[in-house]
């Protein structure tokens, strides 16, 4: 079987590669995936990679299939680098700064967006979240304000239509798999984490975590102690340090946040958690579908072409 | 060789056993340690780890040799264990709390002190540090004020004379090392850690975590950026990262620290850089050495007897 499209979206992230082929209405005529992500590939086998996924696909014009790639795929350690935009700046400028890998045959010819970074003492970096960025404000024209993309690394974008003006990372998915997985907190995180106490766990976690962002490195061994002392079996505990490092990444941010409605960006489970701290200290969460607002933020780049 | 002695002090913590033979007039006769600390040691095992460290040692008088313990030896996994004393409490109070476990021969006679513990909302623990504490209070006598004992789980004690009123524990040691060892962190900490750039690091990562202790769960994503983008050195990267995270929680405990002079009980390298941390908010740290804390924690429970 054959399909004709007219484009190409790709998001190659760390983990995982995944495809859209966009029909001439804008509509997405197929999907594929695969676990090819970046982290699996040497960079040679980069072209061989998306030629596999794409195989079967063909352009609806003569002449090569664009495939527009947002994330990890432009990484130094990718496929090849994307220099990032420096922030503050406008996402309209994505596809402008996209660098053009080579194909061993002229079939496929992919651009790789940029990601962003922010220097002047606050250094960070972003791939793939700006094309998110760009998607939401792409489908919520005129918003302003603080953005939230939980995960192992959770973005808080600053947002003014389609510039992002600052951001910040939160190592907070991955510190809970470290601490659950390697620290001494393990020995209470061990058996069925996802029992009824979990959710009791959260909400005091959570409270705790809003109340003193600034203790979490005394807050954090509670997860130990309240099992030693008070019998806290674990589903509590992990509820508890969930609750607990969210709770601080919410509480530390809480001054940019004020009582707004803060779209949340990410894996849906973890966003209706963020939405339930984001509830209360008043503000509210406003989940989007990433698979969505990726694809959405791929058209937007397309469409502002140089 | 044999050597006389009235009683022995003995330190078992998790990986080490330390134990000191006490002459009539109060002075160390003889050392002796071994790595048969608790966690190498299955609970049967214990009586035979204490015979063989003290095999050559007799005692002044006829009758069994008291040998006092204070440490894990004393925890639920450990030897026997010594049911918490909980703060607030007199530590004067150790060795009446005391456990007596049995020997295969009648040749020593050892009682394990108590940990303490905290409950009411602020669960918390500690087996050793107390006696370190009492060592403290009986070497600094009218002593009031807080306490820090760094290391892999820090202790800020408050301690008015010899009562321990409240505490807290700090994972930070824990933390620098699964986030060196096992995050995203560990691809700029590879290397050469101690080169001329860790201490420049560790100035920094300290003021970023005295100047906003609530933004931990960002400023730790700098360490990744800053090698990506500043080209930080990965002695530069351990610098910030040890200092953020003793700045973060010297910075989370200001309140409590105020200007004061603060006793640091712990290895001296580390009890120097958390000097550093309270010299740069006004407070000073006073170095202690912790091996003659507690053998003085170990003497004054001893002269504490019910």
């Amino acid at each position: 079987m054959t399909d004709i499209v007219d484009w190409v979206a790709v998001d190659w992230g760390t983990s995982n590669l995944r495809a859209w082929g966009i029909a001439a209405d804008g509509s997405v005529a197929l999907e594929r995936h695969s676990d090819r992500g970046m982290g699996r590939l040497t960079r040679d086998q980069f072209p061989a990679a998306l030629n596999g996924l794409l195989e079967d696909v063909k352009g609806a014009r003569s002449g090569p299939l664009d495939v527009l790639i947002c994330g990890m795929a432009g990484a130094r350690q990718g496929w090849l680098e994307a220099p990032y935009l420096v922030a503050p700046t406008d996402l309209r400028a994505l596809l402008a700064s996209a660098v053009r890998p080579d194909m061993p045959d002229g079939r496929l010819a992919p651009s790789i967006l940029p990601g962003v970074c922010q220097k002047a003492g606050a250094d960070n970096v972003m791939r793939g979240e700006e094309t998110q960025l760009l998607g939401l404000a792409a489908t919520q024209p005129g918003f302003s304000g603080m953005v939230c993309m939980p995960g192992t690394h959770s973005k808080w974008a600053e947002l003014a239509g389609s510039r992002i003006e600052r951001f910040s990372t939160a190592m907070t998915g991955e510190l809970y798999e470290v601490l659950r997985t390697h620290s001494v907190l393990r020995h209470s995180l061990t058996g069925d984490l996802d029992g009824p106490g979990r959710a009791e766990g959260f909400a005091l976690g959570a409270q705790a975590g809003l109340d003193h962002p600034d203790k979490l490195l005394g807050t954090l061994f509670q997860v130990r102690a309240g099992a030693l002392l008070s019998d806290r079996q674990p589903d509590w505990c992990a509820g508890y340090l969930s609750g607990l490092l969210i709770g601080t990444e919410i509480g530390g941010n809480r001054h940019l946040i004020g009582q707004a409605a803060v779209p949340l960006i990410g894996a849906s489970a973890l966003c209706a958690l963020y939405a339930q701290v984001l509830a209360m200290i008043g503000a509210t969460g406003v989940p989007h579908d990433s698979t969505a607002i990726v694809l959405a933020g791929l058209k937007a780049a397309r469409s502002y072409a140089a």
